[in-house]
């Protein structure tokens, strides 16, 4: 699935702002112009795949209408913004519930998270920048569909990030084996966001100090960590039922 | 990690038998017999790495210290027989915890169910001959070691393990949206046996007619059903917390 850029000037300025664009589709008997021809150009220069079709095509495609002649196709997924998300539980007049990815790196957790974030009522996912996996063809596939209607905002740093959600009275409550309480002994019902650490190094010390509470996951056995969209699973779902069934956890 | 094949006999055998070996490890200093040349000969024949090693080396390979200055390296897993697999709950003196994988596909599916089996101590995973994933590399990786510690046997059909499970007085637990109990609200407590569906189709229907209950889990968005990995953890730490707890689920 693609979404669309439409008409003359916002292909063109996708062209310049050297945003991904999969393929670009033409109507064959489109009237040349100035910004026509600056787009064929760049369109060349950036070695995008060009489609001719014929108008009624075209129109088929278009989802404004208004399409000039002209359709970008653009990889679906459109990050938000932090703050759009922090609007997200006000919205919909629920206690916030959060996702904070610090470094997930394989796209299959972060397509699995994404995928019970959808089915437990997150309202965002917010992931890191560096060293960590966006939101590729991988975790949209791994997502099973879930992608569509989970917002994922990208941040370039987390502690700053929980910093703005703290100013919204959201506790900050990060999975981490180190922590005195478990999952099941904490309040959730409250604002909160779940930190979850990466695959390899867990939550990063920075991040850690920003958090209000570390919980643990009980383990019996001998290794010592969980997969880290099996972790991310278990505490979403401990919230989910805690809300579900308003009784103090 | 690999297990070893030591001495001559056995090493020729194994070569025999067509048994998977990644490499095979030799006494520099060994003392040449018909039975080493025939070993050098299948090597040779079958393509199998050699090293030659000093004997003090060798003697910190060898984990039966009787190895008559041979080693053959295999892959580690050995799957275990479903009569085995059904003694360790007796052995540990605990009410049976199995986990059935009717066609699990993806290795880190199957590496991650492994891993949360061995952090809630699971006593078996029992799994599909055909049209699923074995013990491979992958699922190795993702099990993040959990493998050494968790036995795995393979069937190459579901329902009769089932009924073999049954005959011990086992619950059979699957795990299916379809289910009218939700899978906290069912007593966990009492031997069973946890069924996951594959990743495309869930549980057969023939499987799921050879379950007792069918549980589901509650899912508050648009899509139907959960990462593979992810519902049977939640199934496995909900048998975990309940039998901890000691309380009735």
């Amino acid at each position: 699935m693609s979404d669309t850029i439409e008409g003359r000037n916002p292909v063109l300025e996708a062209l310049r702002a050297g945003r991904t664009i999969s393929r670009i589709l033409i109507a064959r008997n489109i009237e040349k112009s100035g910004t026509i021809n600056e787009i064929l150009s760049l369109i060349k220069e950036k070695n995008i795949p060009v489609e001719y079709l014929e108008k009624d095509e075209l129109s088929h495609v278009s989802r404004t209408g208004s399409y000039q002649g002209i359709v970008a196709l653009i990889p679906q997924r459109q990050y938000f913004d932090l703050a759009e998300i922090l609007s997200i539980p006000q919205k919909k007049q629920e206690p916030a519930f959060f996702v904070v990815l610090d470094g997930i790196e394989d796209p299959h957790n972060l397509g699995a998270i994404i995928r019970t974030g959808e089915a437990t009522g997150v309202h965002g996912v917010i992931i890191r920048e560096k060293r960590a996996v966006g939101l590729t063809a991988g975790v949209e596939k791994a997502s099973a569909g879930a992608l569509e209607y989970v917002a994922v905002a990208r941040v370039n740093n987390i502690s700053r990030a929980l910093e703005r959600l703290k100013k919204q009275n959201i506790w900050i409550i990060g999975v981490d084996q180190s922590g005195d309480i478990e999952y099941t002994g904490i309040d959730l019902k409250p604002p909160s966001a779940i930190v979850i650490g990466s695959e390899g190094g867990g939550i990063s010390s920075l991040v850690k100090r920003n958090c209000d509470f570390l919980v643990k996951i009980p383990m019996a056995g001998k290794i010592t960590s969980l997969n880290a969209s099996v972790a991310a699973a278990l505490v979403m779902y401990e919230v989910f039922r805690q809300r579900k069934n308003k009784v103090s956890g």
